[in-house]
């Protein structure tokens, strides 16, 4: 098999650290497989690296990602030593020399093409590619970096373009949790999941795997294996929605995993008069400041005149509640009402499109615990209810009991 | 004035150290010059690279080359940011990036070509191209290195290519002096010195300035300005002898320089049976065992046999002594004989040229200190005197002293 493997900060953190990932690597092609692998910076290493830029009060831009570019520049070179010092044939590459053409937004580039013919060839001769993740190069030359976590992104980019028969994400971790076991301490490890599930499971998938990485194996059908590089266990399988239409163990389980987001805040624009052109108007301004909104509820206007509620990071909220209060006035809304101290507890399950009630049950549990929900937004495979932050864990551990998720 | 710049490891140690240098290269601008700056790696990262390598018991090679690049990459953000910060347009330049072409022998790469059109087009815009020292890349896209100091030689090649009016190299000392000042206290700056002399004074210079990069200097006729970061001091200018056919007031010394070596070991090889050939036979072997001969004297032959002795590093001792001795058997050589504790100390100066018995007046110095001379060594504008270590120091300071050098 053609096997990417991508290793995180965490298993790289040291030379001993690299050594062991190289013996693993080196096994995988004993057992006659052909792994490419990717690399993340030592951990602490881009740390130590946007200081040093913040010296120079700088945080993006063309010399930001010149700098830390080469945090993985220096995994990759040793990566490829320690493989050799093992006697396996090995050769780094750069976002240059991996052909990986991003577009020219520095510190958070997208990806537009990937020359897979060189990395092949190097592969057909027996070599182990071992590339920089989180960097590429721009049409002109430039380096460019994904954000971020991108070397998971550049990890599924190099498995879609060599059409690798398996993505392997190394991390820290085992896999991806039905909740976080910090809150749920019964919370167990899903062994496979969807790309639809893994997205709308931010809250717990972000931690072990870049979102938009997981988009990009959707798109190109990659499939994921996320697991951890301190041991030999299986992990979590990211896979398509019951893939090659064959009967599919996904559908026995209605929920997958229960999501808590900690940091949320409120706005509501009070009696602003409803009109085509009023959500534009209102959330064109607040992503100009750079805000990101989460969930958005819009009650049905009554006497020409609605509430718009959504919400937001705590920490964006006062940059966000003096630009609403600007706009309230310009669109003769009746006032602003800003919450602090909320939370937002999610059931996430591709199950849910075959399976009614879930957010029916999903209430009465909540219910049951006297919690009171302040805000419901739906998706086809999502649940999300906005509730006061000093109920955000008994609601998660109330829905990962309630949902039979606990191990 | 279009003026190279280039700084070494000492004056880029921190983030306090570059804005330092930044600010000394944004009033070069400022001056209404065009400054083009080359950057060495943060004194000790190379160090720490090197250390990471040898933990895979790695030194030298491709993977060895990509992992030092490294540490020349982060300067050369850090100082384009540190310029920017101060309101001046900057960039920065890796390897590929500057089009330094190098043959593909990594870690001791030679530059083939360099195309001056990118760096002037920036130039041109008012931007200043800060390059990444040391590094270079081969046809074929991979990462290469000049060898240690190499960031003078990236910085002599730069000033050739865009024809700079100057090329200015900042260290952590004023200059090139004309002994070492911990041996002769009394020793003082030169502030000019030839081409020939700076390769002759290796001893001396190569604390300050890879001696390569002069050899570079010389082929191209680029004037070298070798200087202290930390003050504004005028440093020691690196010229063509009597350049312009105008009257130098080089010729009015004859001794610009007193160098010592105390790292000297020597071996005989007695009654070698003379014959065409002989020396090859005897360094072609030394040569591959990778010992760098230093002084070397035959006597003539006697009765068709001869002395030849040679000196070199005292750490290569003990294997050159190995295959000199199997080199004995094959020549039918009478027997090896090895000194160590010796010492080479040398005068140089272009004035010798013109002007007879300054090799005479040498030995007269030595002589009146009772210092025996073991061997002689001379060229056109160096006599060096092997002598016994213990006599070292005293005999620069009579030679220092002897030929008016002292400040």
């Amino acid at each position: 098999m053609l096997i990417v493997q991508k290793y995180g900060g965490t298993s790289v953190a040291s030379p001993a650290h690299i050594r062991r990932v190289a013996e693993r690597v080196a096994a995988t092609k004993h057992q006659g497989h052909q792994p490419i692998v990717i690399v993340s910076a030592m951990a602490g290493e881009t740390n130590r690296l946007v200081e040093l830029a913040q010296a120079f009060g700088a945080r993006h831009g063309r010399e930001v990602d010149v700098l830390l570019a080469s945090g993985e520049q220096v995994t990759a070179s040793l990566m490829a030593l320690a493989l050799q010092s093992l006697g396996v044939a090995a050769r780094s590459f750069l976002g240059y020399q991996a052909r990986m053409i991003t577009d020219s937004s520095h510190s958070r580039a997208r990806i537009r093409q990937l020359d897979a013919s060189t990395l092949l060839q190097v592969v057909d001769q027996g070599t182990i590619p071992v590339i920089a993740g989180f960097q590429g190069v721009d049409q002109a030359g430039n380096i460019t970096t994904l954000g971020r976590g991108g070397s998971d992104t550049s990890a599924v980019a190099v498995a879609a373009a060599v059409k690798a028969d398996l993505c392997e994400i190394y991390t820290d971790v085992d896999g991806v949790y039905t909740s976080d076991p910090r809150v749920c301490p019964d919370a167990r490890k899903i062994s496979r999941i969807t790309y639809d599930e893994m997205m709308e499971l931010a809250s717990l998938g972000a931690k072990v795997l870049q979102i938009r990485s997981v988009e990009l194996a959707n798109a190109h059908g990659v499939k994921l294996h996320v697991r951890n590089s301190h041991n030999q266990e299986e992990g979590t399988m990211v896979v398509a929605d019951n893939p090659h239409g064959e009967p599919d163990d996904l559908e026995r389980v209605v929920v997958t995993g229960v999501s808590l987001d900690l940091d949320q805040a409120r706005l509501t624009l009070i009696g602003a008069p409803s009109k085509p052109g009023l959500q534009s108007a209102v959330f064109g301004p607040l992503s100009e400041a750079g805000i990101v909104v989460d969930v958005i509820v819009q009650n049905p206007p009554i006497d020409g005149r609605t509430n718009l509620s959504f919400t937001l990071s705590e920490s964006d909220l006062p940059t966000a509640n003096q630009t609403l209060e600007n706009l309230a006035k310009q669109l003769s809304a009746q006032r602003v009402f800003s919450d602090s101290g909320l939370a937002k507890v999610s059931i996430v399950g591709v199950g849910m499109r075959s399976h009614s009630g879930v957010a029916h049950r999903m209430f009465e549990l909540l219910a049951a615990s006297g919690i009171e929900i302040l805000m419901i937004s739906t998706s086809e495979i999502k649940v999300s209810c906005v509730i006061a932050r000093e109920h955000g864990e008994n609601a998660a551990r109330a829905l990962h009991a309630g949902f039979g998720l606990a191990g």
